[in-house]
């Protein structure tokens, strides 16, 4: 059957600080028979990679100024505040609630960062799954984050390896002949929407196969990509 | 194969004004070989349906007044503006470009513009495919929005029928046992970027089959629950 295939991919267990996650996903591929293939793409949530890369802290998460005090080492700008709720910019250039600070799918007693760099991370992935297994694919690091304007959370893509970010058609031309004006579009992110929908929030599915992309996306980019220059952003 | 499968649907043809979608794109799925199922999420670009409802106004390309004029008259609010662009408000809460006056993939000359109830949209075809083929789909109408802070565009949904458009997880715990505090998930946003992922801006593919979503979403949903209250929305 033609199209995209989205395949869940579960059973790789609890991850801890220096676990190889590449090596783990390609077994939990073939474990559970969808082994990987060139051309596709993993998408890897944040949470397991911050645990294999002791992104984890310890935080009483009762301690609201601990826990005031760990976003704002993750934090080089906040936009917005609302009692509890920080909007910010990381060090990445990401805007999300709490730099990314997160409490849930952890241990009591402890919080999860996101990744240094994630685009690093990504690459990492690929490439012990390539040199493992000789199968070139994409890798989305994939987090949920919240929107301006519109109400429910969706999955975005934090870090890129093997794919491109944002694919852009601008000078091509629509199915009438006409010019292309804006049509630079989020790729990565739109695969870890994608992706979510296996994955869920509580159902133990850390990882997912996209199968079925355009071979043209693959290729190089980066979470940078998709982070709108401060200086064409009207709402920063 | 578990997991989702994203079937693009081409072969719909050029839509005129008072075409029925719904009988449209069911012979297009017979015709291709993948009908329709029950469970099934349909997303159907706004492009089509704005075409099929009449919602094509005459414009001249060239002439920013008039194009200044027509986006007024879909605007309850203008956010920011810089140059050309306007980030405006439209009469349903959407906050996008333009008010979603639309240049591309339409005739010179003419201007496409949102459909006045993307809700009643999504029902209508929902309703006709019912009736003609007794299956019971989830409808998604989607159109491609840009966003604060991330570069590229993505889908997102401007109307839905049968299927939920934000799934409320607070109060569920997560795999390890703990609270989950934030988790509303806007499904329906994340299946309109699935779905893109097949269509591409060019490609002359107007519909997606989305396959395999949990059952439990199905159900009354409406993109008025996508749009973030006024009043719980930092960026507005």
């Amino acid at each position: 059957m033609p199209g995209l295939h989205v395949l869940p991919v579960g059973g790789i267990g609890e991850i801890r600080p220096g676990a190889a996650l590449g090596p783990l996903i390609l077994d939990a591929c073939r474990d559970q028979d969808t082994p990987l293939l060139d051309g596709d793409c993993l998408v890897v949530t944040q949470k397991i990679v911050s645990k294999a890369e002791g992104r984890l802290v310890p935080l009483d998460h009762a301690d609201f100024a601990a826990r005031a005090e760990l976003i704002a080492t993750e934090t080089v700008r906040v936009l917005r505040r609302r009692e509890e709720l920080l909007i910010t910019e990381t060090r990445h250039g990401f805007v999300c609630a709490n730099a990314g600070v997160d409490l849930s799918n952890v241990d009591e007693g402890y919080a999860a960062l996101l990744p240094v760099d994630s685009d690093r991370s990504a690459h990492r992935i690929r490439n012990s799954i390539q040199a493992a297994a000789g199968v070139a694919v994409g890798v989305v690091v994939s987090d949920t984050f919240g929107r301006a304007w519109r109400h429910g959370l969706t999955d975005v893509a934090i870090g890129v390896a093997g794919i491109a970010a944002v694919v852009d058609l601008r000078g091509g031309t629509d199915d009438r002949g006409q010019e292309l004006r804006v049509t630079e579009v989020a790729v990565a992110d739109e695969i870890a929407s994608a992706a979510e929908l296996v994955m869920g929030k509580a159902s133990g599915i850390p990882v997912a196969i996209v199968r079925g992309l355009d071979a043209e996306w693959f290729g190089e980019g980066s979470y940078r990509d998709l982070i709108r220059p401060a200086d064409q952003d009207l709402f920063r």
